[in-house]
Protein backbone atom coordinates (compact mmCIF):
# COMPACT_ATOMS: atom_id res chain seq x y z
CA UNK A 1 0.00 0.00 0.00
CA UNK A 2 3.21 2.66 1.02
CA UNK A 3 3.70 1.29 -2.73
CA UNK A 4 0.93 2.15 -4.30
CA UNK A 5 1.17 5.77 -2.84
CA UNK A 6 4.22 6.59 -4.16
CA UNK A 7 3.36 5.58 -7.62
CA UNK A 8 0.16 7.35 -7.79
CA UNK A 9 1.73 10.34 -6.24
CA UNK A 10 4.51 10.28 -8.78
CA UNK A 11 2.32 9.68 -11.52
CA UNK A 12 0.46 12.76 -10.23
CA UNK A 13 3.25 14.50 -10.63
CA UNK A 14 3.80 15.44 -6.63
CA UNK A 15 7.32 14.96 -5.29
CA UNK A 16 7.81 12.14 -2.03
CA UNK A 17 9.48 11.98 0.84
CA UNK A 18 9.10 8.40 2.16
CA UNK A 19 10.01 7.85 5.79
CA UNK A 20 9.79 3.90 6.44
CA UNK A 21 9.90 3.83 9.92
CA UNK A 22 11.02 0.11 10.41
CA UNK A 23 13.91 0.93 7.52
CA UNK A 24 15.23 3.45 9.06
CA UNK A 25 15.66 1.60 12.07
CA UNK A 26 13.82 5.23 13.64
CA UNK A 27 14.63 5.27 17.65
CA UNK A 28 11.23 4.83 18.93
CA UNK A 29 12.17 5.65 22.78
CA UNK A 30 11.77 9.40 23.43
CA UNK A 31 14.68 9.70 26.14
CA UNK A 32 17.50 11.87 27.06
CA UNK A 33 19.41 10.82 24.22
CA UNK A 34 17.16 13.32 22.23
CA UNK A 35 18.71 16.00 23.91
CA UNK A 36 22.70 16.33 23.02
CA UNK A 37 23.05 19.33 25.25
CA UNK A 38 21.26 19.51 28.49
CA UNK A 39 19.73 22.45 30.24
CA UNK A 40 19.82 20.45 33.57
CA UNK A 41 21.55 17.13 33.54
CA UNK A 42 20.00 16.06 36.97
CA UNK A 43 16.69 15.94 36.65
CA UNK A 44 14.89 15.34 32.74
CA UNK A 45 12.11 17.38 32.19
CA UNK A 46 11.17 16.93 28.67
CA UNK A 47 9.07 20.39 28.10
CA UNK A 48 11.82 22.25 28.96
CA UNK A 49 14.61 19.81 27.63
CA UNK A 50 12.47 19.81 23.86
CA UNK A 51 11.72 23.44 23.96
CA UNK A 52 15.66 24.18 24.53
CA UNK A 53 16.97 22.06 22.28
CA UNK A 54 14.47 23.04 19.26
CA UNK A 55 15.26 26.69 19.77
CA UNK A 56 19.20 26.27 20.08
CA UNK A 57 18.89 23.89 17.03
CA UNK A 58 20.81 21.06 19.13
CA UNK A 59 18.43 18.62 18.49
CA UNK A 60 19.49 15.55 16.59
CA UNK A 61 20.13 14.93 12.79
CA UNK A 62 17.14 12.13 12.51
CA UNK A 63 14.59 14.95 14.59
CA UNK A 64 15.77 17.88 12.43
CA UNK A 65 15.24 15.67 8.94
CA UNK A 66 11.53 14.72 9.88
CA UNK A 67 10.89 18.42 10.82
CA UNK A 68 12.13 19.81 7.26
CA UNK A 69 10.41 17.02 5.48
CA UNK A 70 7.20 17.94 7.35
CA UNK A 71 7.68 21.64 6.27
CA UNK A 72 8.40 20.97 3.49
CA UNK A 73 5.20 18.88 2.81
CA UNK A 74 1.82 19.99 1.30
CA UNK A 75 -0.10 16.80 2.42
CA UNK A 76 1.48 14.08 5.59
CA UNK A 77 0.12 10.53 4.78
CA UNK A 78 0.22 7.97 7.74
CA UNK A 79 0.34 4.35 6.76
CA UNK A 80 0.28 1.77 9.65
CA UNK A 81 -1.33 -1.23 10.54
CA UNK A 82 -3.70 -1.20 13.59
CA UNK A 83 -2.32 -2.16 16.56
CA UNK A 84 -4.49 -2.23 19.59
CA UNK A 85 -6.60 0.05 18.35
CA UNK A 86 -3.76 2.63 17.74
CA UNK A 87 -0.69 3.30 15.73
CA UNK A 88 2.45 1.23 16.57
CA UNK A 89 4.71 1.95 18.79
CA UNK A 90 7.67 3.02 16.64
CA UNK A 91 4.90 5.74 15.02
CA UNK A 92 3.85 7.12 18.22
CA UNK A 93 7.57 7.84 19.22
CA UNK A 94 7.81 9.13 15.54
CA UNK A 95 5.60 11.77 16.73
CA UNK A 96 7.20 12.05 20.88
CA UNK A 97 10.54 13.01 19.38
CA UNK A 98 9.25 15.05 15.87
CA UNK A 99 7.30 17.31 17.91
CA UNK A 100 9.33 19.33 19.60
CA UNK A 101 7.94 21.89 22.12
CA UNK A 102 8.24 25.50 19.94
CA UNK A 103 7.58 23.57 17.06
CA UNK A 104 3.89 21.08 17.32
CA UNK A 105 3.16 22.54 20.71
CA UNK A 106 3.85 25.59 22.19
CA UNK A 107 4.23 27.37 18.94
CA UNK A 108 5.64 31.09 18.85
CA UNK A 109 5.15 32.00 22.45
CA UNK A 110 5.30 28.85 24.26
CA UNK A 111 1.72 28.87 25.16
CA UNK A 112 -1.33 27.24 23.91
CA UNK A 113 -2.14 30.28 21.97
CA UNK A 114 -2.04 28.60 18.73
CA UNK A 115 -2.69 25.16 18.63
CA UNK A 116 -6.00 23.09 16.94
CA UNK A 117 -6.38 24.54 13.82
CA UNK A 118 -3.31 26.80 13.92
CA UNK A 119 0.25 26.46 14.19
CA UNK A 120 3.37 25.01 12.18
CA UNK A 121 1.62 22.85 10.17
CA UNK A 122 -1.09 25.02 9.27
CA UNK A 123 -2.34 24.73 5.18
CA UNK A 124 -1.22 21.44 5.01
CA UNK A 125 -3.40 18.58 4.57
CA UNK A 126 -2.93 14.94 6.75
CA UNK A 127 -4.30 11.86 5.47
CA UNK A 128 -4.69 8.16 7.75
CA UNK A 129 -4.70 4.77 6.15
CA UNK A 130 -4.87 1.73 8.87
CA UNK A 131 -4.97 -2.06 7.83
CA UNK A 132 -7.37 -3.21 10.71
CA UNK A 133 -7.43 -7.04 11.18
CA UNK A 134 -10.75 -7.06 12.66
CA UNK A 135 -14.17 -6.94 10.59
CA UNK A 136 -15.90 -3.12 9.75
CA UNK A 137 -18.92 -4.27 11.80
CA UNK A 138 -17.08 -4.01 15.06
CA UNK A 139 -15.64 -0.69 14.29
CA UNK A 140 -19.33 0.67 13.03
CA UNK A 141 -21.07 3.41 14.84
CA UNK A 142 -22.55 0.56 17.44
CA UNK A 143 -19.52 -1.77 17.14
CA UNK A 144 -17.76 -3.68 19.73
CA UNK A 145 -14.54 -1.92 19.63
CA UNK A 146 -16.10 1.64 18.88
CA UNK A 147 -15.81 4.04 16.01
CA UNK A 148 -12.15 3.95 14.24
CA UNK A 149 -12.55 7.64 13.71
CA UNK A 150 -13.12 7.46 18.04
CA UNK A 151 -10.30 5.68 18.54
CA UNK A 152 -8.30 7.40 16.31
CA UNK A 153 -9.17 10.88 17.75
CA UNK A 154 -5.55 10.94 19.70
CA UNK A 155 -4.04 11.10 16.77
CA UNK A 156 -6.21 12.62 14.49
CA UNK A 157 -7.45 15.55 16.57
CA UNK A 158 -4.66 15.52 19.18
CA UNK A 159 -1.40 15.10 16.88
CA UNK A 160 -2.56 16.19 13.15
CA UNK A 161 -4.90 19.31 13.79
CA UNK A 162 -3.28 20.11 16.86
CA UNK A 163 -0.34 21.75 14.95
CA UNK A 164 -2.55 23.04 12.05
CA UNK A 165 -3.23 20.29 9.58
CA UNK A 166 -6.49 20.03 7.89
CA UNK A 167 -7.05 16.24 8.62
CA UNK A 168 -8.83 13.83 6.27
CA UNK A 169 -11.27 11.38 7.05
CA UNK A 170 -9.55 8.01 8.04
CA UNK A 171 -8.99 5.41 5.10
CA UNK A 172 -9.56 1.83 6.36
CA UNK A 173 -9.07 -1.51 5.32
CA UNK A 174 -10.74 -3.99 7.45
CA UNK A 175 -10.24 -7.80 7.66
CA UNK A 176 -6.75 -7.17 6.73
CA UNK A 177 -5.68 -10.08 7.96
CA UNK A 178 -7.29 -12.73 5.91
CA UNK A 179 -7.06 -10.22 2.91
CA UNK A 180 -6.98 -12.31 -0.45
CA UNK A 181 -4.77 -11.25 -3.22
CA UNK A 182 -8.38 -10.15 -5.69
CA UNK A 183 -9.48 -8.01 -2.84
CA UNK A 184 -5.49 -6.05 -2.79
CA UNK A 185 -6.28 -5.11 -5.70
CA UNK A 186 -9.45 -3.44 -4.97
CA UNK A 187 -8.08 -2.06 -1.66
CA UNK A 188 -4.94 -0.38 -4.18
CA UNK A 189 -7.61 1.31 -6.37
CA UNK A 190 -9.72 2.78 -3.36
CA UNK A 191 -6.28 3.99 -1.65
CA UNK A 192 -5.36 5.65 -5.54
CA UNK A 193 -9.30 7.10 -5.72
CA UNK A 194 -8.43 8.53 -1.93
CA UNK A 195 -5.18 9.75 -2.81
CA UNK A 196 -6.95 11.75 -6.33
CA UNK A 197 -8.91 13.74 -4.29
CA UNK A 198 -6.48 14.20 -1.43
CA UNK A 199 -6.74 18.43 -2.02
CA UNK A 200 -10.28 18.16 -3.09
CA UNK A 201 -11.89 16.00 -0.54
CA UNK A 202 -13.23 17.66 2.44
CA UNK A 203 -11.68 17.69 5.65
CA UNK A 204 -12.93 16.29 9.29
CA UNK A 205 -14.82 19.76 10.23
CA UNK A 206 -12.89 19.44 13.93
CA UNK A 207 -14.00 22.95 15.25
CA UNK A 208 -10.57 25.85 15.55
CA UNK A 209 -9.86 26.41 18.77
CA UNK A 210 -10.10 30.20 18.06
CA UNK A 211 -13.07 30.40 15.33
CA UNK A 212 -14.78 31.27 18.17
CA UNK A 213 -16.39 27.83 19.45
CA UNK A 214 -14.08 28.16 22.48
CA UNK A 215 -13.99 31.38 24.03
CA UNK A 216 -11.76 31.07 26.85
CA UNK A 217 -9.53 28.08 24.84
CA UNK A 218 -10.29 25.24 26.69
CA UNK A 219 -14.38 24.13 27.01
CA UNK A 220 -16.66 24.64 24.23
CA UNK A 221 -19.07 27.56 24.51
CA UNK A 222 -22.30 26.93 26.08
CA UNK A 223 -24.28 27.63 23.18
CA UNK A 224 -23.24 25.77 20.90
CA UNK A 225 -24.91 21.85 21.11
CA UNK A 226 -25.68 22.45 24.43
CA UNK A 227 -26.37 19.06 25.12
CA UNK A 228 -23.15 17.38 23.40
CA UNK A 229 -20.09 15.94 25.37
CA UNK A 230 -17.12 13.57 24.11
CA UNK A 231 -14.90 13.35 21.10
CA UNK A 232 -17.78 14.46 18.90
CA UNK A 233 -18.51 17.46 20.27
CA UNK A 234 -15.46 18.90 18.52
CA UNK A 235 -16.89 17.72 15.06
CA UNK A 236 -19.48 20.07 13.13
CA UNK A 237 -22.00 17.95 11.11
CA UNK B 1 4.41 8.64 41.84
CA UNK B 2 5.57 5.11 41.18
CA UNK B 3 7.85 4.66 44.69
CA UNK B 4 4.49 6.23 46.30
CA UNK B 5 2.44 3.16 45.56
CA UNK B 6 5.19 0.67 45.56
CA UNK B 7 5.82 2.25 49.35
CA UNK B 8 1.51 2.02 49.83
CA UNK B 9 1.32 -1.37 48.38
CA UNK B 10 4.01 -2.93 50.99
CA UNK B 11 2.31 -1.17 53.81
CA UNK B 12 -0.91 -2.82 52.89
CA UNK B 13 1.24 -6.28 52.58
CA UNK B 14 0.84 -6.93 48.63
CA UNK B 15 3.84 -8.22 46.81
CA UNK B 16 5.03 -5.74 44.32
CA UNK B 17 6.33 -6.63 40.65
CA UNK B 18 7.82 -3.35 39.09
CA UNK B 19 8.24 -3.02 35.27
CA UNK B 20 9.92 0.36 35.04
CA UNK B 21 10.32 -0.06 31.64
CA UNK B 22 12.81 2.83 30.90
CA UNK B 23 15.18 1.56 33.71
CA UNK B 24 14.99 -1.81 32.03
CA UNK B 25 15.54 -0.82 28.61
CA UNK B 26 12.99 -2.00 27.63
CA UNK B 27 12.75 -3.32 23.68
CA UNK B 28 9.48 -0.81 22.11
CA UNK B 29 9.38 -2.39 18.56
CA UNK B 30 7.50 -4.82 17.50
CA UNK B 31 9.68 -6.25 14.37
CA UNK B 32 11.38 -9.93 13.27
CA UNK B 33 13.79 -10.25 16.75
CA UNK B 34 10.73 -10.88 18.35
CA UNK B 35 10.39 -14.48 16.61
CA UNK B 36 13.84 -16.64 16.83
CA UNK B 37 11.84 -19.17 15.60
CA UNK B 38 10.36 -17.91 12.59
CA UNK B 39 7.41 -20.20 10.52
CA UNK B 40 8.29 -18.32 7.33
CA UNK B 41 11.59 -16.05 6.78
CA UNK B 42 10.42 -14.40 3.74
CA UNK B 43 7.40 -12.79 4.92
CA UNK B 44 6.54 -11.17 8.44
CA UNK B 45 2.95 -11.66 9.73
CA UNK B 46 3.04 -10.78 12.62
CA UNK B 47 -0.42 -12.74 13.98
CA UNK B 48 1.04 -15.84 12.88
CA UNK B 49 4.81 -15.37 13.92
CA UNK B 50 3.18 -14.66 17.17
CA UNK B 51 1.13 -17.25 17.48
CA UNK B 52 3.67 -19.73 17.06
CA UNK B 53 6.22 -18.25 19.37
CA UNK B 54 3.37 -18.11 21.89
CA UNK B 55 2.77 -22.16 20.84
CA UNK B 56 5.83 -22.89 20.33
CA UNK B 57 7.41 -21.42 23.40
CA UNK B 58 10.08 -19.77 21.42
CA UNK B 59 9.30 -16.04 22.79
CA UNK B 60 12.06 -14.01 23.95
CA UNK B 61 12.69 -14.02 27.58
CA UNK B 62 12.13 -10.50 28.08
CA UNK B 63 8.52 -11.15 26.57
CA UNK B 64 8.02 -14.36 29.11
CA UNK B 65 8.85 -12.58 31.86
CA UNK B 66 6.63 -9.57 31.37
CA UNK B 67 3.53 -12.36 30.48
CA UNK B 68 4.24 -14.14 33.71
CA UNK B 69 4.02 -11.15 35.83
CA UNK B 70 0.74 -10.17 34.63
CA UNK B 71 -0.68 -14.11 34.95
CA UNK B 72 0.70 -13.64 38.53
CA UNK B 73 -0.93 -10.53 39.61
CA UNK B 74 -3.71 -9.85 41.29
CA UNK B 75 -3.80 -6.36 39.83
CA UNK B 76 -1.88 -4.30 36.93
CA UNK B 77 -1.36 -0.48 37.28
CA UNK B 78 0.31 1.43 34.70
CA UNK B 79 1.53 5.17 35.72
CA UNK B 80 2.73 7.51 32.29
CA UNK B 81 2.29 10.90 31.69
CA UNK B 82 0.08 11.47 28.80
CA UNK B 83 2.35 12.37 25.98
CA UNK B 84 0.36 13.16 22.78
CA UNK B 85 -3.30 12.23 24.32
CA UNK B 86 -1.84 8.69 24.84
CA UNK B 87 0.69 6.06 26.72
CA UNK B 88 4.55 7.05 25.53
CA UNK B 89 5.55 4.62 23.31
CA UNK B 90 7.37 2.70 25.13
CA UNK B 91 4.14 1.48 26.85
CA UNK B 92 2.63 0.84 23.96
CA UNK B 93 5.33 -1.03 22.37
CA UNK B 94 5.67 -3.48 26.01
CA UNK B 95 1.48 -3.93 25.35
CA UNK B 96 2.32 -4.51 21.16
CA UNK B 97 5.34 -7.45 22.34
CA UNK B 98 3.61 -8.76 25.55
CA UNK B 99 -0.04 -9.51 24.23
CA UNK B 100 0.67 -12.47 21.93
CA UNK B 101 -1.41 -14.20 19.91
CA UNK B 102 -3.11 -16.90 21.92
CA UNK B 103 -2.45 -15.11 25.05
CA UNK B 104 -4.21 -12.08 25.09
CA UNK B 105 -5.93 -12.63 22.00
CA UNK B 106 -6.98 -15.48 20.06
CA UNK B 107 -7.77 -16.45 23.52
CA UNK B 108 -8.05 -20.48 23.61
CA UNK B 109 -8.86 -21.25 20.10
CA UNK B 110 -8.21 -18.62 17.94
CA UNK B 111 -10.84 -16.56 17.67
CA UNK B 112 -12.49 -13.73 19.00
CA UNK B 113 -14.74 -15.44 21.35
CA UNK B 114 -13.02 -14.75 24.56
CA UNK B 115 -12.45 -10.88 24.59
CA UNK B 116 -13.96 -7.77 25.99
CA UNK B 117 -14.54 -9.09 29.34
CA UNK B 118 -13.09 -12.56 29.46
CA UNK B 119 -9.63 -13.71 28.85
CA UNK B 120 -6.39 -14.86 29.99
CA UNK B 121 -6.27 -12.21 32.72
CA UNK B 122 -9.71 -12.40 33.87
CA UNK B 123 -10.19 -11.35 37.45
CA UNK B 124 -7.73 -8.87 37.63
CA UNK B 125 -8.14 -5.45 38.44
CA UNK B 126 -6.16 -2.47 35.98
CA UNK B 127 -5.86 0.78 37.13
CA UNK B 128 -4.15 3.31 34.44
CA UNK B 129 -2.79 6.70 36.49
CA UNK B 130 -1.51 9.40 33.82
CA UNK B 131 0.00 12.91 34.31
CA UNK B 132 -1.30 15.31 32.13
CA UNK B 133 0.66 18.97 31.21
CA UNK B 134 -3.28 20.34 30.13
CA UNK B 135 -5.48 22.02 32.89
CA UNK B 136 -8.86 19.78 33.57
CA UNK B 137 -10.97 21.95 31.95
CA UNK B 138 -9.28 20.87 28.71
CA UNK B 139 -9.91 16.80 29.40
CA UNK B 140 -13.84 17.48 30.88
CA UNK B 141 -16.95 16.69 29.30
CA UNK B 142 -16.65 19.30 26.50
CA UNK B 143 -13.16 19.86 26.93
CA UNK B 144 -11.21 20.79 23.51
CA UNK B 145 -8.69 18.01 24.17
CA UNK B 146 -11.80 15.47 24.56
CA UNK B 147 -12.46 13.61 27.76
CA UNK B 148 -9.64 11.95 29.36
CA UNK B 149 -11.73 8.84 29.01
CA UNK B 150 -12.32 8.61 25.49
CA UNK B 151 -9.05 9.55 24.78
CA UNK B 152 -7.78 5.95 26.70
CA UNK B 153 -10.46 3.81 25.24
CA UNK B 154 -8.48 2.10 23.28
CA UNK B 155 -5.95 1.22 26.17
CA UNK B 156 -8.40 0.39 28.74
CA UNK B 157 -11.23 -0.67 26.55
CA UNK B 158 -9.60 -1.94 24.00
CA UNK B 159 -6.29 -3.49 25.94
CA UNK B 160 -7.19 -4.26 29.97
CA UNK B 161 -11.07 -5.14 29.46
CA UNK B 162 -10.05 -6.82 25.57
CA UNK B 163 -8.51 -9.91 27.65
CA UNK B 164 -10.79 -9.80 30.89
CA UNK B 165 -9.62 -7.06 32.97
CA UNK B 166 -11.74 -5.33 34.89
CA UNK B 167 -10.30 -1.46 34.59
CA UNK B 168 -10.90 1.35 37.11
CA UNK B 169 -11.95 4.74 36.50
CA UNK B 170 -8.08 6.63 35.64
CA UNK B 171 -6.12 8.79 38.46
CA UNK B 172 -5.65 11.73 36.61
CA UNK B 173 -3.45 14.47 37.26
CA UNK B 174 -3.59 17.54 35.73
CA UNK B 175 -1.77 20.46 34.87
CA UNK B 176 1.48 18.47 36.06
CA UNK B 177 3.89 20.56 33.84
CA UNK B 178 4.27 23.21 36.73
CA UNK B 179 3.00 21.09 39.52
CA UNK B 180 4.42 22.93 42.89
CA UNK B 181 6.01 20.98 46.08
CA UNK B 182 2.99 21.30 48.34
CA UNK B 183 0.95 20.02 45.56
CA UNK B 184 2.28 16.82 45.08
CA UNK B 185 2.17 16.07 48.73
CA UNK B 186 -1.63 16.36 48.08
CA UNK B 187 -1.64 14.31 45.01
CA UNK B 188 0.25 11.63 46.38
CA UNK B 189 -2.18 11.39 49.29
CA UNK B 190 -4.89 11.00 46.62
CA UNK B 191 -3.22 8.48 44.60
CA UNK B 192 -2.39 6.54 47.93
CA UNK B 193 -6.05 6.34 48.56
CA UNK B 194 -7.16 5.09 45.25
CA UNK B 195 -4.76 2.56 45.56
CA UNK B 196 -6.18 1.95 48.86
CA UNK B 197 -9.72 0.94 47.10
CA UNK B 198 -8.31 -0.57 44.24
CA UNK B 199 -10.21 -4.24 45.43
CA UNK B 200 -13.38 -2.48 46.66
CA UNK B 201 -14.38 0.53 43.66
CA UNK B 202 -16.68 -0.30 41.47
CA UNK B 203 -14.33 -0.59 37.80
CA UNK B 204 -15.93 1.12 34.82
CA UNK B 205 -19.01 -0.68 33.71
CA UNK B 206 -17.86 -1.88 30.10
CA UNK B 207 -20.30 -4.41 28.62
CA UNK B 208 -19.18 -7.46 28.46
CA UNK B 209 -18.61 -9.39 24.80
CA UNK B 210 -20.52 -12.01 25.83
CA UNK B 211 -23.04 -10.73 28.49
CA UNK B 212 -25.73 -10.84 26.09
CA UNK B 213 -25.49 -7.08 24.52
CA UNK B 214 -23.99 -8.11 21.51
CA UNK B 215 -25.63 -10.94 20.49
CA UNK B 216 -23.59 -11.76 16.85
CA UNK B 217 -20.50 -10.50 19.04
CA UNK B 218 -19.63 -7.68 16.98
CA UNK B 219 -22.88 -4.81 17.01
CA UNK B 220 -24.14 -3.80 20.44
CA UNK B 221 -28.20 -4.90 20.18
CA UNK B 222 -30.53 -2.49 18.49
CA UNK B 223 -32.43 -2.82 21.98
CA UNK B 224 -30.10 -1.78 23.95
CA UNK B 225 -29.84 2.32 24.02
CA UNK B 226 -31.00 2.41 20.63
CA UNK B 227 -29.84 6.33 19.74
CA UNK B 228 -26.70 6.01 21.32
CA UNK B 229 -23.37 5.62 18.97
CA UNK B 230 -19.48 5.18 19.89
CA UNK B 231 -17.34 4.76 22.84
CA UNK B 232 -19.98 5.66 25.21
CA UNK B 233 -22.46 3.51 23.89
CA UNK B 234 -20.14 0.31 25.58
CA UNK B 235 -20.36 1.36 28.83
CA UNK B 236 -23.54 0.98 31.22
CA UNK B 237 -24.65 3.93 33.63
Amino acid sequence: MVNTSVEKFEQLGYEVMLSDLYGMKWKAVYDEHDFPQRVNGDRLSFIHESGNAYATQTQTADVLAEQQKLLAADAVILQFPLWWYSMPAILKGWIERVYAFGFAYGYQNGTNQFRFGEGILKGKRALVSVYAGGPQADYGPRGINGPIEQLLFPLTHGALFYPGMEVMPTHVIYSSTFIQPEQVEDEKRKWQERLEDLFTDAPIAYRAQNGGDYPDRHVLAADIDPHRTGITAHITD
